[in-house]
């Protein structure tokens, strides 16, 4: 709160100082935005005739494909593709997942799927028996004793009381990415971890987990949060119980794939840079509408408003798909890693990866002067809604480019309320977009541009 | 965006006047709504098990049987009922509407209901020549000459580029409203009007529209978004096209019905009352999810929340589920009229009507000295994405108290972009509104109405 009334307080002193023109500029982009845009159907074609598009997979060669295309006809003035090695992961035949009553008498089949970058189980299956904890630090309490030999089921549920869901997101995910190697370490033989997710429905979400080198590598799979809560419950007066789980998921050889690159050369300072993206994988058990679909569309989008505006950025703006954000982050990488050897100029990055909902504000990370100077600018965002500009931090594929060049970086921060319901899921499909919400936050992109292009950080 | 700026001032100059202790209980409240919220599962009844409840329909009744053991079960002091009569239309069977080629050979069928209060067609229907208008005002240039004996088509789409989309609605609204009595003083003989949303889809949206006593009634029917795009380019190249027009609908006897009361008595100013509430009765095609069920359901769990946490209000709590806002404010005039018999003091009244989204804001209507006193409690709405306070008026229900005691009124803002993609449709279920949107609705009406509890206007 004191952050946001600092806002306040600097919108109060500097409200005069931007022109007339930025304000008009603005409604331009907006009114263009919304009368004239091509997200929406972008993102139907990404989301329905390419659909999932893990890194490593065909379709995420065709999403390269697809997004090549539509750069260039977005009107930008040159278009590229940046190689990168990524990692290829594939789920394999569908995932079963079954809880089994002390003597086993009782089966019933949950809806489970593997975390990414798991690995397998042996051809037909592990069952074990259960053992609950809720959160890494309960495994250190039961010991090798309680947890040798058994499946460790992660229970952690996201805290419903923050505002921001991101926040409770961070405060649930650690057990997901880190609960196999923490759990091998006292003996477990496989991991089930509650969905990450507020929403209480049947819909298994993956997302990405990590091994440690040292140790063994043992299955690890996400179970609906309905199936957890029945699970939970069982438990308490089932304490044998036990779980069968079978996932034949696997790494192939890494492949070679691409974050593509669009720009629209700066009319002044063609040599400084403003990048503008979201990541072009998506998990293979849903289309990535949110996920990154969103941030895609909005970011080719942004070109074709300038385009379609005739609007001259003073600097270049870069708008880039990238590669492998999910389970790798391979294409963040290499685009700061070509940053550097390039000896490129960034003065800004921004990041769309929180979902095609209305937008709210930018997070953001940058030197005090910087950000001073950002925020004179809220209050010529304020009549679209956009009015939160706290110092969160920015995206994961801008990640290495500010740790590399300290440059400024952004995220585009829409409402949260409804992203997790949809995260990592069968159902974060195009339908679960809506058309205005995404054009906002693609007009949002495009107005924070502008003042970066004219005036710079 | 200069009211936006007034209120970032008196932010900051009034920022540090309210105790630490409103801060935490804004944050019980929301913790209370977030964690132990009863205003989903309460929805999913309203809309599942009665569903669409027009005033003087069985439904309504149930649905006032429903919020009355609702309240008590949020642990209201006191519920009791408020009698009015209510108009009791009915939309008889299917409406049929289908546009019929020259020389009669093609005929295509093409989605569409009665709008609220219409009359209903002749038993086989009305057959005529169609005319394309884009608003009430191009009716009078056409002229008798080339309206006489026609059904005029209404096509004005709303504005998208509006941020806030009820701006659009009232751009776009009149012609559902008054077209029908507008068209017949040319000698229409029924109307056909563009349904009143931006989404492009096959969904009809109904409304009431109003007829002007001194002339003939002629039938009014909407059309889906996309069959009015389809006429309306069809009709380019066949300037003839008939459309056939059948409806059943009609008003039958009126009925008696109820505003629902649940209070909380104040602990230092019983006689000073603050009211909360939105409408009860929903349109019959749909589940009245957001409109407005949302709103009901929200103000019933402002009880539940005080109660809960064991919160005193000085002053008095009222929630109000108002009858017939639809299509007669039966409800809402019965209330200020008896707040006027009774000489009843109202401190301020508050509406939620706009949906089960997430909150923005509160639109208000009050003196300026009032105003300015609310202004300075912004700071604390600010960590909850509760920062809009413009002057835009109270909402529909609570306007007659408005003008007959000068009520200070507000409405929750909720954020507006998918509201009339639903609106009026078979599409606004249960299924259409999230949980954390909407509880975040409640709590944000607990938070305001205890700043007005405490510290008055």
């Amino acid at each position: 709160m004191r952050t946001k009334l600092t806002i306040a307080i600097l919108i109060l002193f500097t409200a005069t100082n931007y022109a007339q023109t930025d304000s008009a500029i603005f409604k331009k982009i907006y009114n263009e935005a919304l009368t004239n845009g091509k997200s929406y159907s972008n993102l139907n074609y990404l989301c329905k005739k390419i659909g999932g598009r893990l890194a490593g997979s065909p379709q995420a060669q065709q999403a390269v494909d697809w997004a090549f295309k539509a750069m260039k006809e977005a009107g930008a003035d040159t278009v590229y593709l940046q190689e990168c090695m990524v990692p290829h992961w594939v789920r394999g035949g569908k995932e079963v997942g079954k809880v089994i009553s002390t003597g086993g008498k009782g089966i019933k089949e949950v809806p489970i799927c593997a975390l990414g970058n798991s690995v397998g189980t042996p051809a037909d299956g592990i069952t074990a028996q259960v053992i609950e904890v809720f959160g890494i630090e309960e495994l250190e309490k039961l010991g090798k004793e309680k947890i040798q030999g058994k499946i460790v089921f992660f229970n952690k549920p996201m805290d419903p009381t923050n505002i921001e869901t991101f926040r409770s997101y961070g405060g649930a995910v650690m057990q997901r990415w880190a609960g196999a190697s923490e759990a091998v370490k006292f003996g477990a033989v496989a991991v089930v971890v509650r969905s990450v997710t507020m929403a209480q429905d049947d819909n298994p979400h993956t997302g990405s987990m990590g091994y440690k080198d040292s140790l063994n590598k043992i299955p690890a799979c996400a179970i609906s949060t309905n199936a957890a809560n029945w699970l939970s419950t069982y438990l308490k007066t089932n304490k044998e119980l036990k779980f069968y789980l079978k996932m034949s998921c696997k790494f192939l050889p890494e492949e070679k794939s691409y974050n593509v690159i669009g720009e629209i050369y700066g009319s002044e300072k063609k040599d400084e840079i403003i990048t503008v993206g979201g990541h072009l994988d998506a998990w293979d058990n849903g289309e990535g509408a949110h996920d990154d679909g969103a941030g895609i569309v909005q970011s080719i989008e942004v070109l074709r408003i300038y385009k379609a505006l005739g609007l001259k950025p003073k600097r270049t703006i870069r708008a880039v798909a990238f590669m492998n954000e999910e389970n790798g982050l391979r294409g963040g990488k290499k685009y700061a890693e070509m940053a550097v050897l390039k000896k490129e100029k960034h003065t800004a990055a921004i990041e769309s990866d929180a979902g095609g909902f209305s937008p709210r504000g930018f997070s953001n990370d940058m030197k005090p002067e910087q950000r001073k100077k950002l925020l004179t600018w809220a209050p010529l965002f304020l009549p679209y809604g956009v009015y939160d500009f706290d110092n969160d931090g920015g995206g994961a594929d801008i990640g290495p480019l500010h740790d590399a060049l300290g440059t400024p970086v952004f995220e585009l921060m829409p409402d949260s309320q409804r992203y997790f319901d949809f995260h990592h899921t069968a159902i974060d499909t195009f339908e679960a977009v809506n058309k205005r919400e995404l054009e906002l936050g693609g007009a949002a992109l495009s107005a924070l541009i502008w003042m970066i292009s004219e005036y710079g950080l």
